[in-house]
């Protein structure tokens, strides 16, 4: 049973996987999969994942069979584990809770090679439908506090198969840095009584330098205070704290700008890795006047490790106004 | 001149190097130096650096010449630029300052191929000598106020150069991941009364399970929540805030400590990439009772990118119990 532990100075939750139990040799030598295999996540060999928990196949297939178009299952192997109850103990003056939580694949379709930036906008839009769908299923579950939704593209960035999917993982804790982005909204908004993020998107709409494109629904922009090159920001221009409760003219526009997000990506950076993660409301909270949902990209395009981990500091080399104008122009 | 930008929502601020201005595709080059180069680290090069800020050199020969064993310079590259004076502004609800501050390499061998685990106990404690010698020097100037001492190691921990070298920035402000610490320490001080790193080195020495090696004034552990495999705490078994106040006796034993668990990392994880860093005291605060000083290494052998750096959850496979057995079982 994989393991939940606290820091006792920063009050961070961390998954200790006492499942894999790696060994110092198993390190290095990961990557992606090697293409001599079978690829479990291409249509016809659904028996090489678990039971799936959602898909959207066409009328009259079977479940674990080809014909979907987006495919969830359960990861194969978890970080954390779905069965068993939760438990607190001390271990002296540390806090340990077992490793209980939901971690789900979403294969985003059967084709082994189309990314994002290559699928329709109906593909893409279908891929949030099935995050709301999921999220919507595992908020039921009272053992669950908060959802996270990601993807890791690429060795560089985390991804150890090819084949286009993203992930969910369902915890019993709020992570640390969902906490922090919530009480510095939250104290943004006590001073002045207004959404830091509605003023964001009012000031990058005003100055225009940063922002990559725009729709009816969505501004996308490179962030101010950029952390990474080329990071990008994809925020609702109507407040709302959580995502699942979107319009659905709404989810089609966020797919579109996603797209044209991921589509430009691909021409100014040369098919960069990258992840992208969605900041959500937890799900027993509500922040719906001073925390407003978004989606944060960031290419993995330099090298950073433990100085920035450790210092949270970072140094960014393009200027998000320079990163900003290569995406606007790209194509 | 870069510049220090401040994140609204998280009050980080971060780096944007303007000087650098990289482009899209400068990306994706980076790696370590092609060996044909001569390496300006080396004894006999050092033209090729920036005039020299300190060295411990031979009696009789002369700055910026052969002779040292230890050498430090300005970064040919900086993150920062020593010259110039503070200068905030705000652009709309932003804030900006100039970005001055001071960016070192510190030299820790003319030998091109030794590292930590190769040198001997006396090279070792004249690099620590070296970080003391430049923080107390950098402490002078009335702009700074934190100083932040850090090895990257290996490509894949961000080393632009094979020459074993760590680097030391001095900052106009104090980064996000110092306060919370500093914090943190703060709060669990309010609670208990008593230092939460003090109450850590009594439990890891009580539980012996953790424990790597120790000495009479170091104790070396993989804490309890680990975010990365094989992530080793070394912290000072006496009470101190700040670094540079060290007794010499315990600069001694820091590099004997520091050179042990090196050492063992070599051997357990095959000379493994790694970052470290000493978390010390900012300059102008007194945190004489809740803060202690200690020194984080952490060897870069997982992809975590964006996912934890976007959540501030981190998935870690080896329980540091493992860990610290195999690291304590080596040699």
């Amino acid at each position: 049973m994989p393991e939940l532990r606290r820091d006792p100075i920063m009050g961070r939750w961390v998954i200790i996987s006492t499942e894999r139990g790696k060994r110092p040799l198993d390190y290095g030598r990961e990557g992606e999969e090697e293409t001599n295999k079978p690829c479990p996540f291409c249509e016809g060999n659904e028996s090489a994942t678990p039971a799936e928990t959602l898909a959207y196949r066409q009328a009259g297939m079977v479940k674990d069979g080809p014909g979907w178009w987006v495919r969830v299952v359960p990861n194969k192997f978890p970080a954390l584990q779905i069965e068993g109850s939760m438990h607190r103990t001390g271990e002296g003056m540390y806090d340990r809770m077992a490793g209980i939580g939901a971690h789900e694949v979403i294969i985003e379709t059967p084709e082994h090679k189309k990314d994002f930036a290559d699928l329709s906008d109906h593909q893409v839009e279908e891929i949030f439908w099935a995050y709301r769908d999921r999220i919507m299923d595992l908020k039921k579950d009272p053992r669950f506090e908060y959802i996270l939704v990601f993807k890791n593209r690429g060795a560089a960035a985390g991804a150890s198969l090819v084949h286009p999917h993203s992930q969910l993982i369902a915890l019993p804790v709020v992570p640390l840095r969902a906490r922090q982005l919530i009480n510095g909204s939250k104290n943004y908004y006590e001073y002045k009584e207004r959404c830091v993020v509605c003023d964001m998107n009012a000031q990058e709409t005003a100055s225009q330098t940063r922002i990559i494109t725009e729709n009816d629904d969505f501004i996308a922009y490179c962030p101010f205070s950029s952390r990474f090159p080329f990071e990008i920001k994809v925020v609702p221009k109507h407040h709302d704290a959580v995502y699942e409760d979107a319009q659905k003219h709404e989810i089609g526009n966020l797919a579109r700008i996603m797209k044209i997000c991921m589509y430009k990506l691909k021409r100014v950076l040369d098919d960069p890795p990258y992840n992208f993660l969605i900041h959500n409301s937890p799900i027993r909270e509500v922040h719906n006047q001073f925390f407003h949902w978004h989606l944060e990209i960031i290419p993995k395009l330099v090298k950073v490790a433990g100085f920035e981990w450790g210092s949270g500091f970072y140094i960014n080399p393009t200027p998000p106004e320079e990163a900003a104008q290569f995406l606007r122009e790209a194509e």
